[in-house]
């Protein structure tokens, strides 16, 4: 076989699983056609066969598909990993970049745990490749199997609602995609099959060094033992957290065009000033999510936390909300990250204590493999 | 030893963790003082422990004290344990009854598995000597452990937000407490070994036999080596999820109390319609509770559920809410519990489809152990 089957040449099953894949991506992801996407390829099942659908449903979506291909430098494989892939792109006539990093170096350079430190790197480079191609997004191969995954992780380390729901499937503000979201596995590998094309086996993937790896390999499948369709109850679970989101961030927007917030600046730091009025308009569940809204802008915090410190920040938030219905005249409570919130006479003022790089040293030098990426 | 030591006598931890538990009762519970309330008592550790607490608080919370132990008949030492806590509870001063039930029968007669025949049946009779006692609320000794383990439990069945943040701590309908639901299991243990109380070991909390025993050994082990604060994540996962709750239930109260739902009646069997306008002025996230409202009130649902249920009841809840954006016409939709919801003009009629009795013989055929109890 010289190319991909197209659609109609495809086994029922597997052309309705792009079919669903094209309708999770017009649907779900709000996607326009024309779209110029970069894929994250690592020669695994999931993205090999991520560029399978894709490349299949590209004249259907007028996708231009571009990739890249990291070689991380962890494994003896992985630059034959990373060959292998751009030889499949050739074959598919996707464009694909290559680039070396040296991920032990930097996690020592950092004081980053090695999974933080590749996480760090693979974004940043596939953002680069993004802004090279001049494309729309990252495409990312996370599947069912991932989500699931994805909310354990997130409930073993003390994150709230919504975003116990799980990773987003379209995240405009760091431009990445995900439409095999709702995929399961085992289907990514039929297709792949059933197109004879093969994979390579990232035998990281299995070490329990790591926490994903170790939920995947030894909590997620006593779960799904109890309930076999737990995947399924997971991807509605992420349905209802994504529309409480939406909810949420449409209320807090309505609150503060009513009662803005003030930005300030304390002692050269950037500080936020939640008047009494905004907070008093509002429920408790609604003000714990403005707090949150709050702490996130002065940190800017997008990427993975570490148990401690959502946790920390979840019940810290909690006890300055409990501590403003009881009335209590000025309080402090610090929250992770280098950030105070000081209660006096109904308002809340949240102060970065500390600059980013300060705190991003803190956090390099901690305990946890972790911290925050700033 | 012939009592128990006062709040004074008792180590500062253990001393803590009463006040602790006081503080949970006067403000999370609400508990007004004066209360005449019925433990649940088994002779295991948390039980044993609950007593002890509330015996020691009841001067300071003028609480009037009960106890009711029950012998399910599944283990031979069964009757051996009701009695030693009928010993116990002598000791004490807190007139307690014994009840012996037949879990085994009753499982097999209404074809029900033996977890669900014995919490239908624990609730029941203590319910019923709740009222016997006129006292105001059964109290279970659900400590901080059992919240996890709850909201796991939950996860796995594909629970939707809130419900999937756990246990109620104050359940106004059923009239039950759990005013141990913050509580670290070690420190009950704790507590006991001090006051020089011992406590019955119930076996089959050991056995894998039990979906909610296999979390426990080894789901949640797995989970707190990860996170070795994983109950205190949880504990605030709880309060959020209580938060969520109150919020919706509050905004659905005003919603309907603008423009309410109607009562119906469909072939002699209960029907609720909501109407087009009460459904417009929602965002989807509303109208996802507010459909979960009508199910509810319709099959009258208060306890547990099987995986699939819930899951099937999400999934379907979540199609029809986008049946009704897309401006769907006409469209039915079944959903568990003999219910079906119908589209028609931008309203949502739900309807009972079969009788309560019908549908509990339907459930008890089902091949599932955790049918719905009626």
């Amino acid at each position: 076989m010289n190319s991909l089957p197209d659609l109609r040449s495809l086994s029922p099953v597997s052309a309705r699983m792009c079919l669903a894949v094209e309708r999770f991506c017009l649907h779900r992801l709000a996607l326009p056609h024309g779209m110029r996407l970069v894929l994250a390829l690592s020669g695994g099942a999931d993205s090999t066969a991520l560029a399978c659908i894709l490349h299949i449903l590209s004249p259907r979506l007028e996708l231009e598909l571009f990739a890249l291909t990291l070689d991380h430098g962890l494994r003896p494989e992985a630059e034959a990993d990373a060959r292998w892939t751009q030889a499949f792109c050739a074959w598919l006539g996707i464009p694909c970049a290559r680039r070396r990093v040296d991920v032990t170096g930097l996690a020592a350079a950092k004081g980053w745990g090695l999974e933080e430190a590749g996480r760090h790197t693979r974004y940043a480079l596939l953002e680069e490749e993004r802004r090279a191609q001049k494309a729309n997004f990252v495409v990312l191969g996370h599947h069912a199997g991932d989500l699931s995954e994805d909310v354990l992780l997130r409930l073993a380390r003390g994150t709230g609602w919504p975003a116990l729901g799980g990773m987003a499937a379209r995240d405009d503000a760091r431009r990445l995609l995900r439409p095999l979201l709702f995929t399961k596995p085992q289907d990514l590998r039929d297709l792949l099959t059933e197109c004879g094309v093969s994979w390579r086996e990232d035998a990281s993937n299995a070490s329990l060094n790591f926490m994903r790896n170790r939920l995947r390999h030894t909590v997620l499948p006593l779960l799904r033992r109890e309930n076999p369709a737990l995947d399924r109850g997971m991807a509605a679970l992420w349905q209802l957290a994504q529309c409480d989101a939406d909810y949420w961030e449409t209320l807090l927007a309505e609150a503060l065009a009513a009662h803005p917030w003030h930005e300030e600046s304390q002692d050269g730091l950037p500080a936020l000033l939640l008047p009494r009025e905004l907070l008093a308009g509002l429920h408790p569940a609604a003000r714990l999510r403005l707090y949150l809204k709050a702490v996130r802008l002065l940190v800017r915090q997008n990427t993975g936390q570490t148990g401690e410190r959502s946790q920390a920040r979840a019940h810290t938030l909690l006890e300055l909300d409990a501590a403003l219905r009881e009335g209590r005249g000025n309080t402090r409570f610090q929250l992770p990250g280098g950030i105070e919130a000081r209660l006096k006479s109904g308002a809340v003022r949240f102060v970065r204590t500390m600059g980013l790089e300060k705190r991003t040293v803190t956090a390099a030098r901690g305990q946890t493999s972790g911290g925050q990426t700033p």
